[in-house]
């Protein structure tokens, strides 16, 4: 299994963790210390060994930041954990506050006195925060240190070893593209920045330029790695060697000299020396990165990633690997609803063992690298909360007329999938009906947008709610992010939400299209598709260049919950549109009873 | 007549000025000097004194500037200028360049050598204009330098005065809150912004706080002035005395010291002798105004100018008013559609005679103070121009057979209006009524959308375009923009827009909802009310506040362009509850013939 759905949570710890770290900091002359997170990376996921944040608190969400005082400390998380955090954190030892409304700054200002040495971890906080938490502790008249070894590990003592997951090459036939072509490309992009040398921070990044795979974290299967690419000439890959097998090892040389994380310093060190123009991404390079170039003579191109963008937006090769992951995830997935439409109403499956069992269907095609995340496998109340994780202990029945949301995607070599479906267990309220019905309009109206090139996905995030809203509903999370090619499931820079964002949506990128809907207490809603951005063929009597989306997710939606008069006839168009794409593409490549299934499930409806 | 139709187009003169201000520079020892289109208040309508980009070079456009070397001119304008500023400006003398896509810092760049210096009047250019213009001159080795006295003036022979319009009091039955109240909630929100003191270059914004009114530009009934306000205490009001009345001089002493315009640098440098903390609006006001605070000891807080988001939000007198204001602007429109309509068709109306008209039906009502704006009276291809102005020279015959475009408003005491229709002149194409019925759609689904408290304009912008974008089309301009009581047509902070935009709508705003469609060389197609924020009614099984729009413009839309069957059900029932809303409002108003006009012109239809 790659999903465990042991129960992390023992908050006794905590105190003892914490006082051990503050005689640590007093026999360093600290008054006190930051631990985020992140690891240097930034990534979603982060290996056990820079778990220091749930080391230390025994907080596992994946966002949060403790700050710690002699006589004070407090846990910093964001709306989705704030029922989580209470169970996971001792709070005489850390008080609770919100990540972004009263934020660590704040709280340095309020409570640091004027004189003190706040120490911090250069590699893991990103040069834009720096500025801000330095400048909250310089105006109590205090000072923010870097530390040369983090203080968390001097007290840690079974602290895990570093990942070393084999890497692999990732074959032309997914890539589409060798990487010495996307070397030729990012250089000219670097060049167009004015900088010599690019350094790229975050694995995805590296993975996908070098063409490599690895498995140093869950579910994204990245080697843990830093990297030097100059404008021309070849770059520098800092990864653990002990990662590379003699072949990898020669198929990499002929692209990229191979160092040690540990010599990334000095590299950038001697770039600074040589007064070259290093392009740093601030928001996501650690501060001693920054300084080893600055502070050595280097000038500092601010800038964003320059693989960002050419990674979102997938080739040919990437485009077919997508399609050809979705048909095989879509096999999978019509055998898994035909399977959960026959026991779930016996009343005997779990949150677990359904999420147990989609995985073995997913293995079942013989391809399955991966999961792509924990599956959120949601029964009843726990649907309304959104980013569920179920354990052996949270593990709730699936009970018969109820609503169940299942949220989960796999890791294939050809890409990377995420779906969501809420399936009726027995019989469902007209409410309920109501509520899925709303959440369909939402998918519809993403799922059929047409919009000119240059629009950038924040405009298209009302599309997604305007129906809701018209009903006094609306959903608390966005409505789309971008998704990789056997990378990260949750990838940037585009995405559909609220929030300004000013990257247009270009043909070939993946976007997740996933409204909802959440009663709490009660039941959660929602809906998810992957789209492809492509051209919209030529509109008759148009005048612009539009865009728009093709669904390439294959699976269908529960019609039992569907209150078709609900539906406008073009909405009720596509419902059954899709539903024939998805019999006539799945259907040939299922078993007798799935197949009979799935002809039924997407059967036109009127 | 508000409205003039003179041609004002003589290029002849730009390039003599050209060699005049070019002597004087060199009197000065400049090598070069910049002329906003802007005067020190950074307003639309700028008094005849303050023309000097308009002098120098024959642009009359609303947005623009010039740069002057010795050997090199250039002036910079953006899409909506390209084809006027070949009719108005010498291209020998000065080049066209695209205000944003190739800007004056570039060309600065380019253009200017090391050592040199460039003149700026510190008066006409915000302060973050400043540091654009200063970093692009410095990287170059040169120096941009503030003058005294601008330049321009001691060349411009002819230059008129000042205005002087007579500044009156705005009464409590239109204003609904006292200046000594928003003194008091402007002073709290000037402290919590942790300054002393705030400096306010807007005009209307020092209008709405003082509740006086002015007539020193065009159309919009504002004194030119500036203010200090502090937290606590006398704020002091910087304004030629000549503009008040003994009675208005009384009024306003009780509020406020008078002083003279010329005293603002001075009082601006005292403030920051006494180590003040003055807040500043740098996207507004003059880099003059900042360096007399900041070179004299004084502490600058860089922050929007307070009494935006309080004049926004309309206060219930303030919006009865406007309510007046636009029952009796649709009785004069009803009056005026009624007219055109039988008129029309006879072939003998034009561009500037519908206007004169339409100003002449807003005097009946005995109300009119001005014209909001010029009116935009479009025949044909004349209304695919956005901001067409008409004037002797382009005046269009509105010819049998063809689609008439008018926008336009009226500034009463009570309230300023701005409403466009579309009207069909005899038979109108299949694909105009099309073209007509989707912006329809658009109006519509901003008329009708609700939405969560907290969201912002640029998240409703999408509503007024995904039907012209199914169809391939999309129109070019904002959908909404602010609007004043009895103040500027077009008045921020809120907009709906694609842009991003951080201000959330609030119950009392003021916005147009104007989308459109233009097909170049043919016609043109808007459809514009204004619209008052509003809390909606409780939504039955909703669980958000929501808001959502009352339209406040009462004036039948042309149902002979109506593609009745493009219209789903809930379209059509706003369209004809809309139009009964119109005619039980308006009808009892007019005389008979109108009246009959108006019932069947606002007929229910399915």
């Amino acid at each position: 299994m790659f999903q465990s759905f042991n129960t992390v949570n023992d908050k006794s710890r905590g105190p003892v963790r914490l006082t051990a770290l503050r005689e640590e900091l007093a026999l360093r002359g600290l008054d006190g210390f930051l631990v985020p997170r992140e690891d240097a990376h930034q990534g979603e996921y982060v290996p056990a060994c820079d778990c220091r944040l749930e080391w230390l608190t025994g907080f596992t969400g994946s966002a949060g930041v403790a700050g710690v005082l002699a006589g004070k400390a407090a846990i910093f998380v964001d709306g989705r954990y704030t029922i989580q955090v209470r169970e996971q954190v001792e709070e005489d030892a850390f008080a609770y506050r919100h990540l972004h409304d009263e934020p660590m700054s704040a709280w340095l200002g309020e409570n640091v006195s004027a004189g003190q040495m706040i120490g911090y971890d250069p590699m893991l906080h990103p040069v834009r925060q720096v500025r801000v938490l330095k400048a909250a502790v310089e105006k109590v008249g205090a000072e923010l240190v870097g530390v040369e070894s983090n203080p968390i590990d001097a007290v840690w003592p079974d602290r895990p070893e570093a990942p070393l997951g084999a890497v692999t090459m990732h074959g032309m036939q997914f890539a589409g593209e060798s990487a010495a072509d996307k070397l030729k490309r990012i250089g000219d992009l670097i060049a167009l920045s004015e900088a010599d040398t690019a350094l790229l921070t975050q694995p995805d990044s590296i993975a996908w330029l070098l063409n490599i795979r690895g498995s140093d974290v869950t579910h994204t299967p990245l080697p843990l790695s830093f990297a030097l690419v100059p404008s021309k000439g070849k770059p520098s890959l800092f990864i653990d060697g002990r990662k590379l097998s003699n072949e990898v090892r020669d198929e990499l040389s002929s692209l990229t000299e191979i160092e040690a994380p540990s010599a990334l310093l000095g590299a950038l060190a001697a770039l600074g020396t040589d007064g070259k123009r290093v392009l740093v991404d601030t928001g996501l390079a650690g501060q001693a990165l920054y300084d080893a170039v600055a502070t050595n003579g280097g000038k500092v191109v601010e800038g964003q990633e320059p693989t960002l963008l050419p990674k979102a937006i997938k080739n040919p090769s990437e485009i077919e690997g997508a399609r050809a992951a979705h048909l095989r995830d879509g096999v999978a997935y019509a055998n898994f609803l035909t399977w959960f439409e026959k026991t779930a109403p016996l009343g005997e499956l779990t949150e677990v063992s359904v999420a147990e069992k989609l995985e073995a269907f997913r293995r079942e095609t013989g391809a399955l690298k991966d999961i792509s995340f924990d599956t959120i496998s949601a029964a009843g109340p726990h649907g309304a909360i959104c980013h569920y994780r179920v354990s052996n202990d949270s593990n709730l029945p699936i009970e018969l007329n109820s609503v169940y949301l299942i949220d989960s995607g796999a890791q294939y070599e050809d890409g990377t999938t995420d779906i969501t479906r809420t399936l009726a267990v027995g019989a469902v309220t007209g409410e309920q009906c109501k509520h899925f019905t709303l959440v369909l309009k939402s998918h519809i109206a993403i799922a059929t947008a047409r919009f000119p090139v240059g629009t950038v996905g924040s405009q298209l995030d009302t599309l997604a709610r305007i129906e809701l809203w018209k009903q006094g509903l609306d959903f608390d999370h966005g409505t789309g992010h971008g998704v990789g090619s056997y990378l990260g499931v949750h990838e940037g820079p585009q995405r559909i939400s609220k929030a300004p964002n000013s990257i247009a949506l270009k043909p070939g990128m993946i976007l997740s299209n996933e409204p909802g809907y959440y009663r709490a207490g009660e039941y959660g809603i929602r809906i998810e598709n992957l789209e492809l951005v492509s051209a919209a063929a030529g509109i008759a009597g148009g005048d612009q260049d539009m865009l728009g989306f093709e669904a390439l997710t294959l699976a269908p939606i529960d019609l039992r919950m569907v209150d078709i008069k609900l539906l406008s006839p073009f909405e009720l168009n596509w419902l059954n549109t899709y539903h024939a794409r998805v019999n006539e593409l799945v259907g040939p490549l299922l078993g007798d009873e799935a197949r009979a299934w799935l002809e039924e499930t997407t059967r036109p409806v009127s």
